[in-house]
């Protein structure tokens, strides 16, 4: 089973690296990239073979336990294929 | 306008960081995670006041250029509204 899952800083927490891609934009010449906020991507492959509940579970953990920083990031979970 | 912008690494193109992460799990007892690969994920908010096709162009310019490295990168753009 694939699945994908974003990772995005929470509304209202800072995203220095994003101000400064929309700070460099401007520098060289792109007028109309108002506002950058950059997160992460990840595509997983999960083994589901025998309990593709039990994958999805899993993955679900993964993404809160390691992938994001619950603190200051939320992340969301579309599974591809079941 | 806003848009969204995937930056995920080519077919084919190695990706140590989401190996790592894989291993990692791993480790720490997910057993489920067969694959991991990280890509970019980037939230734009454009000005298109006057000229929407100009800013979605200057979008695909700005994720052509910038946000990703042709050579081993695609990228993907969604515009999320009108």
């Amino acid at each position: 089973m694939k699945a994908t899952v974003h990772v995005t800083l929470k509304p209202g927490v800072l995203d220095p690296q994003g101000q400064t891609i929309q700070q460099a934009s401007e520098a060289i010449g792109f007028t109309r990239i108002a506002e950058v906020r950059q997160g992460k991507f990840f595509e997983v492959e999960l083994s589901d073979g025998d309990d593709p509940a039990a994958a999805r579970a899993e993955l679900e953990r993964f993404a809160r336990e390691v992938l994001s920083n619950p603190v200051i990031e939320d992340y969301r979970i579309e599974f591809l294929s079941a």
